[in-house]
């Protein structure tokens, strides 16, 4: 059998999703896959987005002076627990060093 | 005695700053500068960048599909109660049409 899923972990490689955990593991994350790569994606959706531009702001404060980001963003849809369809924001920051 | 409020209104007149409000009252603000303005700055700080963001996309999926937004991030110093300097992230999205 063909065995699909490291293949997509190592596409995800340098995505790193923000969500509800301390902005600082969020920069640990960052920082960690700048160490295999030159860009690193931050994605969040709804209200972690604050939290997203947060976490890229300590990296590029803090950590890697130099780097320099760019903003995508946009609109997904997803289902509610009852299947009613919502809009939710999303944001996707390039950070690259 | 020189009146510069008026000035200073007139320079702010293309920027939305979101906030508290529901999501809705900024959208109606930014439709109302889009009237006089080919070009309108959704500003926000810390929690309400998502709000911002969501401002952003529901004038561009709901109201004036052919405008354009351009993202900027930050950081800003702000002072709590106690005098204490905090660092706090900013975002500017210039809307255009």
């Amino acid at each position: 059998m063909t065995e699909t899923k490291p293949i997509r972990a190592k596409a995800d490689d340098n995505v790193v999703f923000v969500g509800k955990k301390p902005t600082m593991s969020y920069v640990l994350a960052v920082l960690t896959q700048f160490d295999n790569n030159k860009e690193v994606h931050v994605k969040a959706r709804g209200r972690s987005i604050s939290t997203a531009v947060d976490v890229v702001e300590a990296v590029k404060n803090k950590f890697v002076r130099d780097a320099k980001s760019q903003v995508a963003i946009g609109t997904e849809q997803v289902e509610d627990e009852t299947g009613r369809k919502l809009n939710v924001s999303t944001i996707d920051i390039t950070l690259t060093k």
